[in-house]
């Protein structure tokens, strides 16, 4: 077999933002494989073939990808930001489990990229400069119980907390527990970032407390930030920085 | 005043996971400030001016990167990795807050850089694929029982886990202690990943248990990776896939 697969993260949106890595593998490739809008950011070129499929089918991708990487294809899936980060990698490994033991010995390389809430973070100063989590607010794939739990325990262990799929039109309701879960354990004060579209030209950045956060104020585009108890504001002429200092007391 | 000051990820070590963005920044810098061994990775060029010290003064290093870019310099700030995640964007920060008014006004970027767990986790396969968290276990900035506490409650909300800063010469015993706590709250059949030096000539990746991991299979140029309960291997010939399940159940 002379094909091989990557899976490739785009970054949050800017160009300046894929690495080299990035760019070479997909200069490379016959075939590249994602969710709509992120093929739409590979320029098309002769000798390329661009597969756009709908969220929600990432195991069928994969399985494709797989497929075609075994056939000979020079393949790439790509996700935004991070592959490694509640994105394509993962599901790309599960198709492999469940698919001929002949892919084992394929040539696999996750290739990766700037995850949108260290792009968010880097806009907004360093809130994430501390110990922190991360945690995928979409209750597709674990039950709203889990997601809880974890929310408690984070809380109570003062991480700082970047959320994922914060909310969706299917299932607004999740986001709204998630801020009262949070007022709860964290109080009113401590500070929330809404970052939109990080580094594209509908990038917004709202900073914000707890107590003033509202669900509407995130979307399917936006990570969510918030603080450790040691997470401080600095204030200034437009938008403040976020930041959470290097020492625990 | 014209001077800009730039805080900017080098990312893991290869020169193809620096974003384009920071190239950029190196090339229209007058200065670069940073530890040693990262200042060692921009190239010297007639109108650069490089100032490497030791480790352990990043406030004093960000204050002089403050003061040269308010005198109107153009200052790049180096981390490896990214610069929001255990490195100098919070000190910057700290320093910004402890410095004259005027400072505040200074045109100050973060520019994001692919940080080590990542590149680690992108190298093993996709273990930090669902919810993570990340701990810095050095103990200069923050009492050991802090640790020990962060350590139980992500073992109970069954986080994927990456270190930094695991362990250093003047104070092996905390890894060690890491170690048993892990052991004790997820059992030893939970996979760890040992990655040293990611994407550098020196890399080298361990994949075992925390009953069979040791203190000594880390060092300060290694993240750990410890899974979730959900984490599993795909064993193949030469090392495994090590990856985390999108789904929770």
């Amino acid at each position: 077999m002379s094909g091989w697969i990557a899976i490739a993260g785009l970054g949050p949106g800017r160009e300046t933002l894929v690495t080299p890595e990035v760019s070479q593998a997909l200069a490379e490739a016959s075939d590249v494989l994602g969710y709509i809008p992120y093929v739409a950011r590979v320029a098309p070129r002769e000798g390329l073939v661009l597969h756009a499929s709908d969220n929600r089918v990432e195991l069928q991708r994969a399985t494709h990808a797989l497929e075609m990487a075994a056939a000979g294809r020079r393949v790439v899936v790509v996700s935004s930001g991070d592959p490694g980060v509640f994105a394509m990698a993962a599901a790309v490994f599960e198709a492999l489990e469940q698919g001929p033991p002949e892919w084992l010995s394929l040539d696999i390389r996750v290739l990766p990229g700037i995850t949108a809430m260290l792009a968010a973070s880097a806009r907004a100063g360093a809130p994430l400069g501390h110990d922190f989590c991360a945690i995928n607010l979409s209750d597709n794939l674990k039950p709203w119980a889990l997601i809880e739990r974890r929310l408690r325990l984070a809380a109570e262990a003062d991480f700082a907390m970047a959320f994922y799929n914060p909310r969706s039109k299917a299932r607004p309701e999740g986001f709204t527990r998630t801020l009262e879960v949070l007022r709860e354990a964290c109080g009113a004060d401590r500070p929330i970032l809404f970052a939109r579209a990080v580094s594209t030209p509908e990038e917004h950045l709202r900073v914000t407390t707890l107590g003033e956060a509202s669900p509407d104020m995130a979307d399917m585009r936006t990570v969510v930030i918030v603080g450790s108890s040691r997470t401080r504001l600095i204030p200034r002429e437009g938008a403040p920085i976020l930041y959470t200092p290097r020492s625990a007391e």
